[in-house]
């Protein structure tokens, strides 16, 4: 289970590009295979389109049934929003009795904060907004505890094209709690040659685009901009 | 200001031993300096002691001042209690005008979830026991909402030899609202030649070593231990 990072081969690890390396069939979704391009010279791709999660696994663990090394690549942290659960939650459904590792990665949300400067510096929270496998009472509780807490969020999926409520619901909660010049950084296809950032306000937030590929970080009280760069202060004296 | 991943090689990112490599100059902790003691042949080192934070920052950017190169390097991400907000305010107090780029690395929590199996999977905090710089009453607080709003939650900086309440208060709270079964990952040291895991339940957290270098990661009602992985479940139909 490979976490690749956000995208660009500099925000790799070693361990992601050795595990690769070491396989003999790259397990991915499309785009994900096409990030580690220039790893897989050689080697038996198995790809599949969105939501195919499970389908992917499955292909990943039957393969590695069959005695091969398997890489399935996840952006990002494999173990964030990623396939390392499901591949644990699948091989003792089955019984496939294979030997997993998971490789930790950079995550969207950290590779997103440092393009943006440092808003994730103290406590934050990361929030999901897609509602296909949660229920959206349940995600709208959660941005409301992280609102009235203060927690700095980074909120993953905000939008699909056919989901765009969600997003709109979620500024309205953090809008009830913090002022309307809170800084938002939003960014696209962090590390990719698609790359989109910006820096706006809770006030302004909902004028920019955002899609699925997108993190959006929604500052603290404690959050500002500083010479162009969103930091959340950790309070230290200098 | 390079993020160099929980400690060992093979965690770091390209681009964070490229940063290095770059380098006149390298900063950091003294533990941290050990980390990437294998990129530093015949650079000038800079090293300070813990809580040295902005006598360490400030040396960074006086010598970026003075035309230099410079790693400030801090361990797991730059930007997650890391250096990476306090340079941009101090070299903004001071009027510093040097160029800063951030460089995310693989933050503690995720390398320890990692370590653990996959029990960031969907929504999650993370929260510093730590209240040098905020007060108790604040994370109380968040630890509160985050409980409350059923969140997986990963505790940094959980104890120190003179701070061992924070800890035992915070596991109240989460015992507050989860049953004592909850599953506990303990994770100290990930990724370095001491690293130390174990997997736990809520009840019996409290018995477990604990201090500055661990991630305490704390399940929610979605977390269960399978073939001995400490999973949340994302709710995939399999």
């Amino acid at each position: 289970m490979v976490g690749i990072g956000p995208g660009g081969a500099g925000d790799r690890t070693r361990r992601a590009e050795a595990a690769i390396a070491e396989s003999q069939v790259v397990v991915g979704y499309d785009r994900y295979l096409g990030y580690v391009a220039d790893l897989v010279a050689g080697k038996e791709l198995v790809s599949s389109g969105m939501r195919a999660e499970v389908e992917r696994c499955r292909a990943a663990l039957d393969r590695a049934k069959a005695g091969e090394i398997v890489s399935l690549v996840s952006s990002g942290d494999a173990g964030v929003y990623g396939m390392a659960g499901l591949a644990i939650e699948l091989a003792h459904a089955e019984g496939a009795g294979v030997a997993i590792e998971i490789i930790p990665g950079v995550t969207a949300a950290t590779a997103a904060a440092a393009r943006l400067g440092a808003p994730l510096m103290l406590d934050f929270a990361v929030i999901s907004l897609s509602d296909l496998l949660i229920p959206w009472e349940t995600i709208r509780a959660r941005l409301e505890a992280v609102a009235a807490a203060d927690l700095v969020v980074a909120l993953y999926n905000p939008k699909s094209t056919k989901r765009v409520r969600q997003f709109e619901e979620a500024v309205e909660i953090l809008r009830g709690y913090r002022p309307p010049e809170t800084p938002v950084g939003i960014a696209t296809a962090v590390g990719t040659q698609e790359e989109r950032l910006s820096l706006t306000t809770l006030a302004k937030v909902l004028e920019e685009p955002v899609d699925m590929r997108t993190v959006v970080i929604v500052g603290s009280r404690l959050s500002r901009v500083i010479d162009g760069w969103f930091v959340t202060s950790r309070g230290y004296t200098i």
